[in-house]
Parts: C-alpha cells; sequence; structure tokens
C-alpha cells in the first residue's frame, strides 16, 4: 500500500456518513489518523471502539488542529457553528445534502468563502443511521456531487475529487443553486411525500394495523422515513424555497389525479400512468439496477 | 408427491400473479392441469412454451370448462366481461386489489352472490409484470387476504384458504369494506403518490437528469410507478371513494408540513419527523425486514 494521501483527517460529526468515511479512509489506507468529534460522547465512544476512528477529541478545535482534511458530516443547520470553532486554513469539505446555507454560513463566519472550502454531497443516504450502521463501501458505485464556487481554489477542488474517487464514488461538479434544485425533486420532496404518509396513517384509528400491509406499496415509503428526522428536519427548512417550488407543482399534479379518479376519467388517468411507467422503463431500468445494487 | 388437490385449475389472465400461482401449482403438485387464458396471445404463448401452464385455451368457455378452480388474474375493471363467460358453478377465486367491485359485478352478472365465489387478494406486488416474470416463490411469507360474504359457502373459503397456504402464504379473512379501506391506504395511496411523483418531475425542464440521482430518494418511488399502469388505473377507480377519502387526509397533512417549512416552524415540522420516524421504527422494523426478504 503506498503512503496515506492524508496525514490527519478530522471528521465533525459521527454518524452514518462521518462513520462510514472513516472506515472507508480506513480500510483504503487513505489516511494515517482519522480523529473524530461528536455531541454525542457514545457515538464518539463507539467509533473508537470498534477502530472506525484513531481518536475521540474532546472538542471541535482539538480536532481540527493540526488536520490536513476536515470533514463536515453534522445536520446542515449545525454547520454554521461548527464553522465558528475551526480555522479556515486546512482544507475543509462538507457532506450535506443543502449547498446554499454551507455557502452562506461561511460567507457570515468567515466574512468571504474561504478558498480552501470546498462544498460537497455524497448522494447515497440509507433508511439506518448512526455510527453503528457505518460502512466502508457505502459510497462505491455512488455519485457525489462537489459544488465549489468562484472563490474556492481549482488545487482544493482535485483533492476533494481524489478523495471520493479514492472511496470507490464517482464525482460530479454542478453549481451551489443546480444541486439544491435536483436534490430537493429527487430526495428531498420524497422523502417530505414519504413522512407525509406515515404522518397521515398514523392518525387513523387503525395506525397500527397498516405496517401489517406494507408490502403493498407502502413499505418504500416507511423505509424513506426511517431516515434521521433531525438530518430531515433541517435540509427541509435549509432548502426551503427550492422544496415549496417543487412542492407546488407536486399538489397540483396530485389534485389533476384527484379529479381523474372523481370523475372516473380513464383516457386522462391511464395517459399519465403509461407516461410515469415508460419514462421509469426508459430512461432508468440500468441506472436504477445500478444503483440499488451498489446501495 | 401426495395426488394434486385440483385436477384442473383455469387461470384467467396471465401476467405477473396469473403466471406466478401457475408456477407456483406446477412447483409444489397441486395441480394435475393448469389451463391459461389471456387477451394476449403472447402471453399465452410464453406461458406454453416455458412450461408455466400445462395448456392455452382460446376462450374463456375453452378454459373454464370442466375446471375444479378458477382464478381471475385480470386487472379489477375487466372481471365483470370475464365472469358473464363463466358459469358459477366451479370454485371461483381472484386477485384483484379491490374487492367491492368483484362483489357488485358478481351480483350484477349473476344476479346474486355465488355461494362458490371467494373474493381473495394477494398483498405481494411487484414493480416487474408479465407473465414473463412469473416466480413460484412469490407468495412466500406474504399475505393473502379473503374477503368472503354473508353468501360465500364456508367450504368454499376453506378451500382457497389452504390454495394459498399450499403457495406459503399467511391467510387473513376480513370484511370486504375494511380490506377496500386498508389497501386504500397501504397501497393504492403510495402508488398514486408515486406516480404523481414521477409525472411532476418529467414535466420539469430537466426531466431526464433527474433519474440520475435517484439514489436520494426517489429510486423507491421509481420502482412504485414501474408497476403495470393499466393495473393500477383500475385500482384507482375502482377503489374510488375509498382512494380519495385517504387522498385527502394526506393532502391536507401535506399542507400542513408546506406551512411548517414555509414559516420555518422547527419545533411542529421535528415533532411530525420524530413521529413518523418512531413509528417505523416501532411496529415495522421486524415486518418489514421480514417482508422484504420475502419479496
Amino acid at each position: 500500500m503506498s503512503d496515506p494521501v492524508f496525514s490527519r483527517v478530522a471528521i465533525i460529526g459521527l454518524g452514518l456518513i462521518g462513520g462510514s468515511i472513516a472506515t472507508a479512509l480506513h480500510k483504503r489506507g487513505l489516511a494515517a489518523t482519522v480523529v473524530a468529534f461528536d455531541q454525542n460522547r457514545e457515538s464518539l465512544q463507539l467509533g473508537k471502539q470498534s477502530g472506525i476512528i484513531t481518536e475521540a477529541a474532546d472538542s471541535i478545535p482539538a480536532a481540527v488542529q493540526d488536520s490536513d482534511l476536515i470533514i463536515l458530516a453534522v445536520p446542515v443547520l449545525a454547520v454554521k457553528a461548527v464553522l465558528r470553532e475551526i480555522p479556515a486554513t486546512a482544507l475543509i469539505t462538507d457532506v450535506g445534502s443543502v449547498k446554499t446555507t454551507v455557502i452562506e454560513d461561511s460567507r457570515e463566519v468567515y466574512g468571504l468563502i474561504p478558498d480552501c472550502l470546498v462544498p460537497g454531497h455524497p448522494v447515497a443516504g440509507s433508511e439506518k443511521h448512526g455510527v453503528t450502521s457505518a460502512n466502508p463501501d457505502l459510497f462505491e458505485n455512488h455519485k457525489v456531487i462537489l459544488t465549489p464556487v468562484a472563490e474556492t481554489k481549482p488545487s482544493a477542488v482535485e483533492r476533494i475529487r481524489n478523495l471520493w474517487r479514492g472511496l470507490g464514488a464517482t464525482v460530479v461538479v454542478m453549481t451551489v443553486e443546480h444541486h439544491d434544485r435536483i436534490l430537493a425533486r429527487t430526495s428531498h420532496l420524497p422523502h417530505l411525500l414519504a413522512y407525509a404518509l406515515v404522518d397521515t396513517l398514523l392518525s387513523q384509528d387503525d395506525g397500527q394495523e397498516i405496517f401489517r400491509y406494507a408490502a403493498g406499496g407502502f413499505r418504500d415509503f416507511t423505509r424513506i422515513a426511517g431516515s434521521d428526522p433531525i438530518m430531515w428536519r433541517d435540509i427541509f427548512l435549509a432548502n426551503g424555497p427550492a422544496v415549496l417550488e417543487i412542492l407546488d407543482d407536486y399538489q397540483e399534479k396530485l389534485e389533476e389525479l384527484r379529479s381523474m379518479i372523481d370523475q372516473g376519467n380513464v383516457a386522462d388517468l391511464q395517459r399519465v400512468l403509461n407516461q410515469a411507467s415508460q419514462a421509469r422503463d426508459d430512461y432508468t431500468q440500468n441506472d436504477i439496477e445500478k444503483i440499488r445494487g451498489g446501495s
């Protein structure tokens, strides 16, 4: 094995993603030392005991000191408070599902966007959460989106790109705005719809019975709604404008479908279902299988 | 192997469910002969060539003649036309996801509910469809719901119960109304929401791009929307009242979530997400895993 690319990597937030990065770095020999900090001391101890991290730090400043890479893996609305404790000298990246806020936060904390900050997002969720679900292969064959801004040093982007490639991911670069709009559509809205469904069904008289018949289609929704609630609360709020924009369109579409059912409009209903089914067949068969196989 | 329970089983409609029943009957030695009819001659030929069925019939009357069990596996709004061609003398069951209509249809066709008709529903969907996806183990560890009415002979229910147990399923008996309400919630509404999402995203400028980032949560929706569109069109229309009733509640809940995001209402948003996540953990962990393993 060649020398590790990073001598000391600091991971702030040791949940599913932070823990999976830590264990993936070890497995692939990419970091000599992996130090972590988490507000939850139990997660930190579990990470240390299981050998996922080399060192458990007592504070954020202690974790980031002398680190040549700092990875923020906390819920998106917790990023600003973390940045306040980090000098913008080392290479910094994050893993949040909203990129607008990390840019705004760093402008607020540092008075500018540091050239060593590379906003990133591994599109590799799971209904599992917590460090105990850490998986060194979580990112393999998954996409990681980087959203550098004008201020970002190209060499910093290159190092983060290599980091993710080293962990088996495919790296895609796009603007902050494009990322947040795409994610609102493909991830944030679906999660919101799933939470709304589980909550609607729970408030029925037979709330508990419904879970028994989950095989009829509901199981995919419950899987989504099993994700970390605080992480998702933050995402919905941080990406509010983009989420509400696509939610508008969704509510309108749902109202249309409702009318078709109400009026027994066979032809239009079939047209819509055909379209969705066809699109799925055309564009996704291969990708989806690949994604499912890899997750 | 003991003697087959049925000497001649007629399956009307040779898609995923009809084909899976046929091949499961063979595998478990439950039927001496399995004859099928399908409007789609290609499906029928494929079924015959692959050995899934013993005989391909030219018409519904030819298929059901001398059969001691008739299984209707057609889209729910096609049931009435099929019943018109079937004398209500042999044991008859169906597999539709809506049970109100099969009862109404038989009353209309026969002038009464035949005592040998046992409405049934294997809760074992798949995004795959067509006879080429037939799977002899599709029903193993899945639930099958039977909804006999006052007129149904107990001995007929018993024979259908044994049929499904023989195919590895767990049989549950409930009323027609309860079935249709439960299924509207756990299956029909989730499918409607998934179709609405795929259709909403398709009509965006970057409609095709969204499929590339499906791993973020959207993949579970596309899987649902990959189901057979005609089957689903029929289900939504046949179970319209129950679907619209739960859709009312859903739209209201979605509007509430929308306001929470719009107003940055952290506390309420977190309460709703916690509730959904908690419920999923409490009631479903084991069941869902079992169901996923079996499907």
